[in-house]
């Protein structure tokens, strides 16, 4: 998996039939020292990831390894929020540092 | 998924049997900027994608999750026609917008 | 799929006995401004595509999506002989201009 | 499979139920002489690799090839831990020396 | 597939059970002039090919495609040894020489 920051949201309204109901992200992805990266993902998310937060991003056929999705035509998926990324044992994010950043 | 323009067509009639009738893009891909990138997919399309318009495109075995294309040797298939991208609560592109500026 | 270049063969007696009378291609791909790209691929090809010839190469499990393929370790497929590609209205390959000039 | 080390490690509470109970690492990946490369893979660990250990990571689907990963949307999996790498006839990394200068 | 030359192995003990009795080798790419890339992935090899031959490489899905790989966590195998490689008509690699050069 890659850890992709979540910065915005696809909408499309003509699209194949069984992506109907599907919430579209645009992940950036994150390189191993916490900075962003031009590479991106337009993925599925289901379990409610929010602008700005850390997730992990699953892709290709494990995109549809979840209930409901085995036959959409799926390349990316939002697997998790991330709470925290530890490197060599001290913290390059922590979500909870994140959310309290954000109301001083 | 990869965000994509549609810049041409790619026509092929010595193929693989199973993708006669497949109409063919060459899409371009673009980042999270907007802007074009120099790679590029060759997408079957079933949804009636046009020029200029942005897409999203699925790769590898996602291609094949639509009905009929289960045993067609696809590693690329536009999924979606893009009415808007929105990065960051500002609005990256809108098809609206797109259509309009063609007519003025 | 991209689009590659038939640049020549690679020859292997002892391979995979599934493998056998398979014909490989070194195939050069090209970018959307029909320039050579120095990265290449190692397809099978059962449709007979000739050397310089442009052809539409699937990458993945989509290579094995053909009768007889389902359960050889090939990853790259030739899936078609390239007769146009059109960018932005305007030919930037035809299969037919080409031979022609082969044969001033 | 790549060559990587274990850096670290990801925790994610609010993630898709089939992940529970997985472990995630931060592998950064190694050159074929032995150097760190920027790019990073978080991968399902269920053979105990440890911080600094050097690791083979397989990608895609193979990370769901073993026993209770076949429907978890996992594309990354650490297959082994690493005790040599010989390059040319001579020793690239060796756990046994690596372990011996930890503890000098 | 991709050409690659072995240039090592990797020994892992403590490993996925299922890959028990899997030789691994370090391959290094070759691009379309012959020469060696910075690439490289950790292959296993049933055909046994030593040590400086060219092989090809499939990733992915493909590696598991032979009988008792079916369900072993591979994403790299060698499938053939390489006895030529012709360019434009001329012969970028031989094997035959290759190991005439070996015994002067």
């Amino acid at each position: 998996m890659q850890i992709a920051q979540v910065r915005g949201t696809v909408v499309s309204t003509h699209k194949e039939p069984s992506l109907r109901g599907a919430k579209l992200l645009l992940l950036q992805f994150i390189d191993a020292d916490g900075r962003l990266l031009p590479e991106y993902e337009v993925a599925a998310d289901w379990i409610g990831a929010g602008v700005d937060e850390w997730v992990l991003v699953s892709r290709g056929s494990a995109a549809r390894q979840i209930e409901g999705n085995q036959s959409r035509p799926l390349d990316a998926l939002v697997v998790g929020i991330i709470d925290t990324v530890s490197v060599d044992n001290r913290n390059l994010y922590s979500k909870r540092e994140q959310d309290r950043s954000s109301f001083p």
